[in-house]
Order: structure tokens, then sequence, then C-alpha cells
């Protein structure tokens, strides 16, 4: 267990009493330096490192390990005074300046060379100390903004399209530029989506510029990770925190790290403009959601950022935690596959924008019920150490990947079809208590990989390339369910339209052709399709459904609009396994009725029978089977155990009803036959 | 009846493809080139005339007629990159680059150079081709954007001041520059109006720069249709289309074009955004009031883009138009005067920003139940042919100008007032299917041309010009029935308000004073006014009337607010005619019971009797009426023939009720005794 | 009695006709020139004075006095086109242009230069007039934009920093720059804040930036008051108008003026875009929060504009005032301590922005129903004028401070808590009849100065300093009662949190200590505590507090939330005097009950009983109380008159039942014995 910790100023009396302190509660391992270029290098290769050397002396004194950060994250005022163009730029060109953190950009030479040097100063210097256990690069890559529009990042877009095109009649081709008469002749006439009429750009053109940023980021964090591996301890790791957008993280930590660190803010839910009493999206809960996204870069995590207090800043803020809420947040990531859990951050900060970003310690210092709580978290996770290394299990995954990700953040229709219905997947899961994956289709995924899922929901892949057509072909053909909701296979992975019916590469398996689609508009009905003798909803866009293969068998019609009779879910026969298209978009109940039918729903009802507000998670190790239950409300809730099972808090075997008090979490274990 | 056609790639086999399965569903002619510069000059000063050839060799060969667009709406990368000064601009200077289109400017001296370039070598090049029967120039003047400010335009609107007010002194007083001292002493100190604190400029210099605007932008298409007249064959037309905001379209086809045709997306109602279930601009059938428009501007019009799918780009969308809809809005243009009809467009591009902009045929290119309509929409049109060339019956006109539309565009009350009236006049003429013209006062209009309606609705004439006040004077003098509401007479052209009682230059007329008014807030309560003995209600801004002739009645006096009692509604009689001044803001009630006053209200009622569902158009010709009955809803509607009516469709004679299917259209034809 | 004039053009038969129309309605005083930069100094350096001779020779036949405007709110075209480094700047940098008022900026050397010169020139030349009584400095200072990015206030920033700092490290302390790696080695690294990532900034800079703004309007208005005085006849004034924001108006009062005046439009209140209806905030009543700021600033000021029609831009607008309401309003100026009201305007503008800005008369110059009503209200205030320099009569006062005022524009929590608070503290002022003052806590006030007040409500002073601890000590120990909310006490002056328990400073004084405290979410249900067996709110965010003296005694403890029975509200006794802390938020009906509890609410009620509908306010000259009774709505209002009291209107003595017309003012004299 951990915590993020900030000496700022020279106070080795106060930093003994905090890392004393820590101890007292379980924190044995504290993050520093992630933003503290001054601290190193205060002027222009001027360098100095007795500021952490201290600290670090301290740390090895008081025997606590540190996760160093490199501080690229925020460049300093002598540095963006001189060199100008490190500063990242608003799309109209205006620069960033001082006052915020994240204002420059990955593609200026000059800042790649000063962020080298200072890591590699950095790491030569601090690398073989004894109580450093690993590496932070930078900091949360790609938060609060994750477009880049300098100069530096115009001449290196060319050159990643040059790279990747060769020829500009390809790019003309991919992007389309036929339409509107965009054609480019030359290289040096193309730049970064711009400020244009009405905000609207060649979407092909933003797909390619998601693409660049993506490598951008992990091109300068790779530069990071190369130099720092030339210094650490061989047994040290090295890591970055958070999960952000415009990025390909499964990449950035194949090419870059040894360990995926995610930072777990649950407490957004509650903040000031959401309205969780009226929202549909489970609130705190819903983080699950995002740490199966974790689990998915990597099945044994760290948190390097675990909520321990009001989230804010100056501008924006949310209520303090409930009694219980910080333990019940820190259990979720357990439950999910984290086997590190770092508070953010000791003692709130006195200063800056983040003054409302609370620590475990108030601004006043004193011990208090939160402090009580991180050491209850310690406490707690001790007993049940043993699951350290346990893999989640399911037998269901959602199917995710980046290009049709990134499309629908372009393509309106992509991306309201898309949010929706992976939510609904989501909270059916939750609600039904049938653990879920998340799995990413990437370029060197195999088949195998997804063998172990017995059902996939993917629900609308509406770019879909050759070879992940193959991939799942060959994964219903061994006997896997694939299930398709609509749009998929409309796209190319430049984002263009293919001339040929939907599913298009996918309608082989499906054995469906799509006749005539529509959105679900405004002043349209809901409409429902009919299937086993009930009515659902079809969601908020239609796919009109044909059988084109003899293996195929309707399984529903709609029973409304203007194609009322038509197919609207079709179920085919492949090899061995099966696919289900759907012609609409997931509701809750939809996805209910599937997991029924494919008899993957609430796969631990022998073991026990939960209320909607607790939310089961199950970890695996060798022949042990640790649940997890976690109950998000502010009433307890009681659950039916209905064999024995082994609280691993209080040590007693139990069974029959339980009660799981409000923010509560209990972790049963037994042993299977 | 013709389609929208992109060949985009050399494929001779697509395209005749194309050709052939358009002749068969009735299509005989195609619009294509107004985007396609770069396939006619690649690269600054190398023309190439090949793929067009190509193109008009099988259109030929096909018998498909060419309407050839000219492609300045988009100028190509290698202008742009040599010659930014061809951008537009942000107000606050910053250049829109290349993603979207009309990214160029109509005052740059270069642009406007290249523009009548590539205008010359096509049409000398093209201009002889038999299958060509029309041009098109630009494509879609001033939409997406109809502000201006690059530097091109700064300059470009010192030269038109000059030209307006000769005298620096001349533009103060206009302006009114004594207010907040911002009087100019020289010509160069004047700029576009540019970003200011809160974002609030010199009202007078904002109706002056939509001028400029409007100006600039029929001043770029008289260039183009001046080459084109060159060389075009005697028998070909020249015209644009689309309506767009910031333009004086009248006189654009006065000066430009000789025939007009307009892009009609009525679809764009039930689009997403919009509320079309609670919307009180009756939707769909709204698009009436823009086809009146543009009925006025030329009385036989075409539309260059009729809806044939669900329009969007990738950042907005809307359902698919239900069956019969594509049929029904066709029908609505032609029962508003369009005598051709082209779809858009022939196929959905498959890339770009409008990929959701549908087209007949889907991506896949097969046949769909659209092309199907598109064909049934052919043979209907063939069994209504006599009906080319017949004329729009209206009784009573809705009067605009375009001082007062652009003025209601800067001043708040202004907007609020007219817009709400108009719609409100449109409603009850459309409920009580009453027909109704949209009629343009402008410089040149004779009185002669309004005598034809016996009632026209003026509602709200801010601005009325002596030469105004002179054409409504004999109008009225002669017999004409004229209708005004609030704030007639209150301003002079410049936009400023004259110092003396309102209605103004209109007083003689209404034979009434303003004695005070007041903008109805939101915290009063409704004010209503009482006609004898019905209350209706006094909209939203009041003015409170005296009488000061002694011709002058009082119809109806206000219920409430501190004024109740005092005159909202007063009618004089003046020559053989008559003036109804009312204080208020129209609603559909009001109206109604004015139109019932007047004696015009459902003018057809001894023809047949409708429900509100359904429009009623009657178009004329020799002896022949012409009854279109339009359903615009999901339900079907019974409408009641009171005489015996031709059915154009069924060929039959008909009589008392018939039944109008959901989205259905019928055309009945009477002879005149 | 005055209005604001506008000569605009030569035209002396209307200036006269003008003046002699005001006079018959009681005017005698004119403001002029406050725009009129052009009329003195057309082109550089020509300065010529006829236009304001003749006026004056006019005004002073006419007998009219005239307060004289300097032009520096509206530099002309000819200065911002020579001098473009006078214009303000969009904080990216883009100059505002001409269209507006107020483009330029405090700190540009040469706007200063040339802003002396002409209130040089106008000062000398005009100075010694008969008829000028005063002058009017710039106009509404601060008004439309009070933020400042041109390079002039850039490099002015630096040097207040400078100043204020002199060591860079001393700034780097108080921003907190360590956090975020803001850390500044140079003076020149520093700018005003300016464009970053999510639009925000070191929250320190922004509060140093805001008194920076401050600072440098006083300055430019001190730098025309001294050359005023050079010139002025020794009786005339010197004043500005208006009261804005980012501007310490108390230091501007003491540093440049003789007299305050402000100007007071409350039919904001109805106008476009409120929903007057249903607010919270008393609407038009309000006005008395602001003119009670206006007493704090100057004791005896006087209106320089108060609303005489309907406001409005051609860009907003609201309805007409009603009848009466013109007067009401003028009396509630007078009232709250105005002892000079002046109409604005004489006559609505026919052109510009302001055109809906209607003054006493419209467009037309006809007389009309507000004319009467000022000559009415003239009337009216002559039969009080003996009241004039009367004082102002309250027992509590609201305390403010403009460090809290600006931190709580920069702090999320801050400004909502403290928005509130002072909302329900002022209407339960309003709507039990206690007269309540505003009082400034500034640097130089003493503990004498609070000493009037029985009750001060504090409610969340977060900045406190050593000094303004000191002053409320004294205070209390005196025998005030102090009532400090939630947040009291934990910031000091840079806006840094204090890394003690609050209420910091203050806990001496409160027997207190904040043990945690928590935002009220949009998820938690309303927290209540519980006072003397009733349960009031708890607010939108709570301190839970301890006890840590013996002298404390908790008054009320927290009904709800995981705080239940943790003390929400703590009465200490410290020396002769009381404080009281509340850990929540104020609301109205906590507030009536503090009132209560400290024996100070309805102090009037011997006097009389008033409906929630009335306003009391009360003056008070040598030994004569005066009782003004303002009825806010639309329909008449009874109150009881429990005294015999002298009508100043009717002339009688009155008691028992009085009825209040609408929009009615009552003003009632009573001698104490």
């Amino acid at each position: 267990m951990g915590t993020c910790y900030y000496p700022e100023q020279w106070d080795f009396k106060l930093w003994r009493q905090d890392l004393k302190r820590m101890k007292a509660c379980g924190i044995t391992t504290v993050r520093i330096a992630e933003f503290a270029w001054n601290k190193i290098e205060p002027r222009e290769n001027e360098f100095n490192f007795d500021f952490f050397d201290c600290f670090l002396d301290i740390a090895e004194e008081e025997q606590i390990k540190v996760i160093f950060g490199t501080p690229t994250a925020t460049p300093p005022a002598w540095l963006t005074k001189a060199y100008p163009e490190a500063l990242n730029c608003r799309k109209d060109g205006v620069k960033f300046c001082h006052g915020m953190r994240r204002h420059y950009n990955y593609n200026s030479p000059k800042y790649q060379e000063l962020s080298a040097r200072i890591v590699e100063r950095a790491a030569s210097h601090y690398g073989k100390r004894a109580c450093i256990i690993g590496w932070q690069i930078d900091n949360e890559i790609n938060c609060e903004i994750d477009e880049f529009y300098s100069e530096s990042d115009n001449l290196a877009f060319r050159e990643f399209l040059k790279e990747k095109y060769e020829d500009i009649d390809c790019l003309n081709q991919a992007w389309g530029t036929v339409f509107w008469n965009q054609t480019y002749n030359q290289w040096d006439e193309i730049n970064l989506p711009g400020i244009t009429i009405q905000n609207t750009s060649n979407p092909h053109q933003l797909l390619d510029y998601i693409r660049f940023v993506s490598e951008s980021a992990i091109g300068f964090c790779k530069m990071q990770s190369d130099i720092i591996r030339k210094y650490k301890k061989p047994e040290d790791f090295i890591t970055t925190n958070g999960m952000f957008g415009n990025l390909d993280n499964h990449k950035m930590m194949d090419t870059c790290y040894d360990v995926y660190t995610y930072d777990s803010y649950p407490n957004f839910a509650y903040g000031i403009g959401r309205d969780a009493l009226h929202s549909e999206d489970l609130n705190d809960r819903k983080w699950s959601f995002n740490l199966s996204q974790v689990r998915s870069i990597c099945p044994h995590f760290g948190i390097m950022e675990q909520q321990s207090g009001a989230g804010g800043w100056n501008t924006f803020a949310g209520p303090a935690p409930k009694p219980g809420q910080m333990l019940l947040w820190a259990m979720q990531s357990i439950a999910h596959g984290a086997d590190y859990i770092s508070f953010f951050r000791w003692r709130t900060a006195t200063a800056g924008t983040e003054i409302y970003w609370h620590g475990i310690l108030d601004y006043d210092n004193r011990d208090n019920r939160r402090l009580t709580e991180v050491a209850e978290t310690g406490r707690r996770m001790k007993n049940i150490s043993e699951a350290v290394g346990s893999d989640f299990e399911a037998q269901v995954a959602l199917l995710r990947d980046y290009d049709n990700s990134w499309d629908s953040q372009i393509d309106l229709w992509h991306g309201e079809i898309l949010h929706k219905s992976e939510l609904e997947i989501f909270k059916a899961s939750q609600l039904t208590h049938t653990p879920m994956d998340i799995v990413y289709l990437l370029n060197d995924t195999e088949t195998q990989e997804l063998r172990q899922y017995q059902v996939l929901f993917y629900p609308h892949p509406e770019i879909v390339t050759p070879e992940a057509a193959e991939v799942l072909k060959e994964y219903v053909k061994d006997g896997g369910c694939l299930i398709l909701g609509c749009r998929a296979g409309q796209k190319q992975k430049d984002g263009q339209c293919v001339m040929e019916p939907m599913p298009g590469l996918l309608s082989a398996l499906t054995g469906t052709s799509v006749k005539e689609y529509t959105y679900v508009g405004p002043a349209d009905e809901e409409v429902q399709f009919e299937w086993d003798g009930k009515k659902l909803s079809a969601g908020i866009f239609n796919d009109i459904l044909e059988q084109v293969s003899s293996e195929s068998v309707v399984l529903g019609s709609y029973t409304g609009n203007y194609y009322a009779g038509s197919p609207a879910f079709i179920k085919n026969t492949y090899g061995k396994g099966t696919v289900l298209h759907f012609g609409g978009t997931f509701t809750e109940e939809t996805v209910r009725e599937i997991l029924q039918f494919t008899g993957i729903r609430e796969p631990y009802k022998n073991y026990m029978i939960l209320p909607d507000g607790c939310e089961l998670c199950v970890r695996k190790k060798d022949s042990c089977l640790y649940f997890f239950v976690l109950n998000y409300g502010r009433v307890s809730q009681e659950i039916e155990l209905k064999k024995t099972l082994y609280d691993m808090e209080t040590k007693e075997n139990l069974t029959g009803t339980v009660v799981i008090e409000p923010y509560g979490v209990a972790v049963y274990r037994t042993s299977l036959e």
C-alpha cells in the first residue's frame, strides 16, 4: 500500500514525521517527483540532486520504498520562455502558457532533447538507490488535453503520413479527398485538422490524426523508458499512471512499461454538475468498467492514485467520500485485478489549482477518519494477501478495438450507438452478477486469446479489417458465440464505407445482409422487436436484416416503424459456433435476455444470490476462488450464501443470509473440488 | 427529373451502369462537376479536360442531359497554399483551412482572377457539348457561413462604403457614430465589424455589412455568369442552387441567372437535436414557407437537390425518410411552383464529411425502396405533366423586404417579433387552407405587382422607406387591404429610429399613432385584446395605439397590463382600401380571425373540405385549376370533395369522401366555367 | 433632480427646448460629455471647445446646472488607429476594436498621456464655468469588461508584482508555484493569466491579477482627478458613476472622488432571459442590496443614472417599467441613502447599440407618461426634502471584504457558499423588516466603525488576516455579536490554505475547531440541524464542529449525513460579546431564527407591521425618524401603523391600517421622544 507524496520544501522534520505516520498506518511506498523538474534542474543545464538525495536518505532510514517520477509533465517557466516551441497550442494556433500542467507538445525536437537530458540525469543519479522500486514516466499521459496543434506537431504529422502512405495518392485515396476537392499534390499542403467553418474536418484525416497523437505520445514515453532502462536496477519496474484518450494504451504498455497503473477516482460520479440520483450509469460502480479496461491492458495492474478525499480544483469539486467509500473503492480496484494500491495524496495541497483535491490528511495535518480508513484498508488487504496474483474470472467479454473507439469519436451515429450499447452491456453484466472482461482486438490478437470466453459481445464494429474478420471467424468456428449489433461491417480501416452490403466482411459469419437502416429519430415512437414472445426495445438505430444463409434462423422481428415484420435478430450457425446478429442497439433488458439465451447468466448462483445493489467479482488462483462482494449503496444489503464460504475478514465459515453493511465489502474463499 | 452525380474516379463501366439505371427509373438529367476544380486544373495553370470529356461522351451515348457546375465553391489545396489571401477568416482573423468547403472569400482579387480563369476554360471547352442544358454557378452561395473577415473583405468593405456614402460625414451620420464617440475621420479607420467586448457592434454598421456581403456574393456570381454567357449554347440556362442568408437572392437572380433552383431538405425537421413531436412550426410542412420564398424569386423554379435519403454529416444526422415521404416532398416542391426535380444524390458518398447525406442508393449500390420511390415519383409526375408552367394561386400574401429581414438579425426585438409573427401567419394560412404567397418589396416593386392580392400582411416593417410607403399607399388607395402589426414605421433605411410618432411614414395610411409601447416581459401575464366579443392574445410586444384620423375605427382594445382599455386594433379606410393596424404580434388564432374578417379564408371550400393535417396548394393554367392535397402525417386523412374533381393519378372523377394515405398526395383538376 | 443629456448635434433650438422642458418638470441638472472626445479633440492635438461652450451658454441662460464628464471611456477612431497599443485585448491577445465602448486599457503609457491631455484641456477650459457643479471621471469604470490582456497590462503586471514582492522567491511562495512546477526564476517569465488548457490558471496568480486590475483602474482615475482638482472651482465635486467588479470601489472613492454616484437599473430583473416569476432574489428589490453596498462606500451618495424606461441594447432588452415603478425605484435609492437622483436619459437614442436603452422621452420626443412620472417624482422629493442628509439606520450589518469577494470569484466552493448565504441573509433582513447595512472590512477599518452594530454577519470569511482577526476580537470583546458560517479562517491573504484547524485565526474567538467538512453533493439528501426543537437546513456545505473552549455551548447538531449528532452550531462567549459559529451555509429561515435569537428582528414593529411584499427603510436626522415603505408588487398591500405617524406626502397624521398602492411608496416621519 502506498501514497503520493510531495516534499515541496526542504523540511526534514516534516518529511520524517510524515513517513513515520505512513508506516504506522501500513503505507510502505511513496511516489515522488513527478512534477519536480525545477528541483533537479532549476536553471537550464544547472543540475542539483541534493533535494531528492536528502529525501531518499530519510526514506531509506524510515524503510519506505519509492517510485520515482520523471518530471516531463510540467516544463519549467525558464524552459518555455527560452523555447516556446515546446508549448502545445490551441487549434487556432494560440500557445498555451503557464498556469496549468501538460502545456507541452510531444513532437518538439527541443523539448524531446531537454526531456531526454533530465531523464538521463535523474535516472543516472538516482537509479541505483536502494529504496527505489520503480519509475513512473511523466504523469497521466494525454490527461486534460489529448489534441496537439503546435507547429512541431504539424511537421511531425506530415512525416507520420509520409511514412504511412509513402505515395500521396494513397493518402488522397484513404482520405477520400476527391470529395469537396480536397486533393493534395504535395505533402507540405497537408496540415493538422485546423480551424474550419462549422468546426467540421475531413473524418478520415481526423482518424489518422488520432493515430498520430497516439504514436506521438508513445514515442515520447518510449524515449524515456529506453533511457531509464539503462540506469535502473534490474528488479525495478517502469510504469505510468492513468488511462486517457487518443492513445493506444495497450501499445504504450507493450512498448514502454513493465506494469500498468491506473488512477481511480470514482467520486467524480458524485461531483457538482452530475445528477447522480438520476444517472443511468451506476455512478461509482461505473469505475468497474474502467478497471476492466485497465485489466485488458495489464491483468495484474496497480493503482497509482486511489481516491482518498473529496476531489476538485478551484474550479470544480464534489463532496467528501462517505465513511467506508475509500475502502470500498480500494477493494473495487483489487477485485478487478489490482495488486497494489497507492492513495492520492498524503496531505491535501494548501496551494495551487488542486487545492480541493483532498488527500488522506486535510490541510490541518491532524489525524482524521480518512487516515483511520486507510489503516483499516491496509489491515483488510493483509487478510486477503494470499489472493495477490489471482486472475479475474469471466466467461463473457466485451470486445473493443481502437479503430472503432476512435471512429466513434468522429462519427455521430457511431458514437451514439457504441456509447449506449457498451454502457447497457456493462449494466446487464453488473446487475445479473455475470462477471465480464473487456478484451481488445489488437493487431496481434490471436484467436486463442478469445477462446477463453464462451460469449463475445462486439456491439457495433463499424470498421472491420480482413485480419479482424479472420480472427472472429476462427473464434466462432471453434465454438464461440459472437454477438453483433447494428452497423457492423460498414467501414474499412480508413473510416470509409464499403461499397457492399453490411455486415461486409462479416456477412459470411452472420449469414445476414442489411437491407436498409435508419436512425430512430426524435419524432419516432420506440421501435420494439419480438423474441420468443417478449417485446424488447430495438434501441436508437435499426438495421433491417435479411437472411442470406440457409443456416440462419430469425429469432426476432421488428414490431414497429415502417419495417414492422422484418427480421431484427438472426442466429447463424458457423462451424461449431454461433453468431447472433441484432439489428438494433443494446439495452440492459435485451442483454439480460441474451445472457440467459447463451446460458452464461449469473454463473455463480450456486454459490450466492445477490441483490442488484451489490457487485460480484471473482478472482481465481490455483484451486481457490475469491468472491468479492461490494455494496455501493448507503443502505445495507442482504445476500444469500448457497454454499458454505470462508469469510477472509472474520475468518469464519458462513452460509445462508449475510448482511453487507453500507459501502461494505466481503471477500469469501472457496476451494474448487 | 434529375439527380446529382459524382463521377469521382475514372470508371467508365460504373458511369455507364449508373446512367442506364437512372434512365430506367425516369431520370433524364444529371448535375455534375460543382466541386471538381482539380479534375480540370489539377495544378496551377495546368488544364486537362479529359475527365469530363469522357463522362460527357458517355452521357451523350446514354442520352442523359447534363447541368454543369463551376467548381469555385472548393478552391484546391494548391491554390490556398499558394494564395492564402483567398481564404475566408474567422472574425478574429484566424484563417479557415482545408477540411470543409466554402473556405474562400468573394473579394480576394487573386481568387477572382483564378476563378474567372477556370470558369472561362470550362465554359469555352464544354460550352457547346450537346448534352449540356444548363450551368450551375458555384454551389449554395453563402451556405454554412455568410460572414467574411479576410483582409480582402476589409479593403472591399471600405470601397463599398466609399461608393455608397462618398462623404465620410454621411457615413458617420448613417451609422450614428456620434454615439459612443465612434466618429471616423478617414476611410482607412473603418473596418469590418470586429471583435468587440460582449460581441456587440454598431448596429448600423452591421446592417451595411450584410448589404456588403450580399453585393460581394452577387458580384462574384455575376463575374462567372458573364463569362459563361460568352460560351454557352443560346438555349442553355444559367442558375445556382439553394437559398441562404445575408444575400439578396432576388437581385442575384435578376443579375446573374435565367432560372432559380432550390435545395429542399424537409427531413431536417426530424433530425437529431430537433424535438419534432413538440415543435410549433409544422415540421417538414414548414418547407412550404421556404418554397414560397423561392417562388417569389422565380415563379417557375427548379429543385436542384431534392431529399432522397437520411441527411447528415459525420457530425449530425437524422432518420431515413419514411416510405412515401420522398414522393410527398417532391410533390410539395411541385405544388409550390417547381417544374423540375433533381434528387440529391444518386449514390451515398462512401467518404468525406457528407458520409451520412444519403443519396437514392446506399453505399452498397443495390436497388432499394428509395430507388423504387424515385421511379414512382417520375411516373406520378408524368401524369401531371400538363400542369407544368401553371401558376400558383393566392389571394393573400406575406410581404417581406431585405432591409427588415436583415435588421431583424441585428435587433433583438425586431428579430423576435418578426420571426414569431411570420411563422404564425404561415401556420394560419396552412391550417385554414388559404394558399398564400410571399412577396418581396424590392426597390423596383410596383404597386401593380401587389394588386393581385386582396390582402397583404406586412407584420412588422420597422424600416419604412419613402418609396415603400408610396407603393403601399397606392396599393391601399386602389382597394387593397394592408395589415400591419406593432413597431411598424419605427426606423429609416440605415436602421436608425425616426424622431416622430410611429408608424412614421405609414401614419397617414393607418390613421393611427403609437402612444407608447412595451415588450411583454417574462414576468408579465399574457396580454389579450378583445375584438368583437372574442379575447385574443396580443402577443409578445404591444404598441398602444391612438386614432389620429376620423376615418379610423377601433376594432379591439387591450384587456390587460397597464394599458387595459387602450386601442389595440384599428381599422382605417384609405381611398378604396383598408388598413388594419394591430398593436401586437400575430398569433395563429388572430390571423385566422383576420382572414375571416377580410373574407379570404379558405377560398376553395366550395371545392373541398380538408383536415388540418393536409396542405392545399392550387396551381392554375389556362382555364384549369390543379389542386394538390398533401398529407404530411403518418396516419391517413379523410377529405371531402364538394364538387366532382378529376383525379390525375387514377384518372377518375371523384366526389365525396376520399382517403389520403399516410404521406400521400392527390392532384385533382377542375375546369373553371 | 437631474438627467443625462446628449447634445450630439449642434441644434441650439432643440437644446433650449429640451432644457426648458426639463425645468418644467423639476429637473435642474444635466450630466454631459462623458463620451464626447471628438467634440473637443476631433483630430490628434487639434482642440476645439466651441461645441460645449455653446451648450454651456444655453445651460446658463436656462439656469440648468451641469456635471461634466471626461471622455476617456471611448477613445476615438483616430487614436486607436494611430496607437493600437491603447486597446484592450481578449485573453488570447486579439485586440478589441471599434464598435463598442471601453475598448481601451488603463496601462498603456500612450493612452495615459493622451487621456491626461484631454482631461487637462477640458478641465482648464471649462473648469470655471458657473453652471458646472461637478465632474464625472470616465464612465462606469470596469463595466462590460473587467479583465485586461494587452501587452501594456502585461508589462504593468510585472511592475505591480515587483513592487509587491520585491523578491521573486516571495512571489513563488505566495503563488505556491512549487505545485505543478510553476516556479519563476526571472520577472520576465511571468505573464498575465493566459490561455491555458481547460481555462484554469494558478488561483493565487488570479487573485493578484484582480488586485492588479483594481489598482490599474484606480491609478487611471486618480491621474484624472488630480488634473481636475487643479482647475475646477473649489465647490465643485469629482465623482464617477456605477459600481463594477474587479475594483476596490472604497479605495477608488477615497483616492479619487468627493462623492460616489451609482447607476440604478432595477428593471434588469424583468428582462429577457430572466425568469422573474420564479426567481429567488426578490427581483427589483434586490437592488436594495446593491444600494447598501454603495452606502458603505459613501453614506450619502447620488444616483447618476436612474432607470427611466425599458433598458436594452440591440442585443438584449426588457419591458417598459410599469406606471409607478420609476418613482418606486427612485424612492428606493433615496430610502437607501441617495440625496441626488438623475434619470438616464433625457431622450432615447435613435442610433447606436443603446437604441433600446430608453430615456424619459421616446424617440418621438412627445410628452409621455414617463415624463409625467418624473415630474411627480420631483414633487414627491420636494415633500421629503428635509430628510436630505439623514442617516440610514441599522442594528445589523453584513460584513464583506474585497479579499474574500475576489477569492470567491476564483474558488468554486467559496463562490457558491458566499453567494448563496449573502443572498439569504439579505432576504431574511428584507422580509423581517430588519434594516441591514453592508460594511466592508478594509485595511483601515477600526473596531469603532463596527460597534454601531449589535450583530455582524460575516458568513464565510475564508481569508482571514491577522489584522482582520484583531478587529473582530475587539468588536466581540466590547460586546458585539459576530456570526460566522462554514469555511471561516481557511485561507491566508494569498489564497493559500493554512496548515492549522479551521477557523484558524478566529478559533480563539469562536471556541471551536472544524473536525472535518464536506460539500453537500447532488446525490446527498438535504442535511438539517436541530436547534431548540426546530429542524433547519444546514445548507450546501457543512463544517463538522468541535468545542475547544469551556465557554462554548453547542446550540444545534446535525441530524443527517454521516456526521449526524455532531455539533453544527456553537455559541461562544468572548469578553462581553458573543460569537455564533455555524457549520453550514445560511438559509433565509436560519437567518430569521438567528435574528430572533439575537433580539434584533423587526426593530420597528412597535411603529408598524408590514407584509412581506413591502420593504422598510429608516433614515434618521436629528431627532426625526423617516420611514420609507416601498411596495414592489403589482397589487396593493395593507400595513398596520401601531403609532401615529406623519405622512409626508398627504401631510396627515395616520394610524391603523393604511393601503400602499401597487408600486406605491409612503414616507412617514416620527419624532423620537
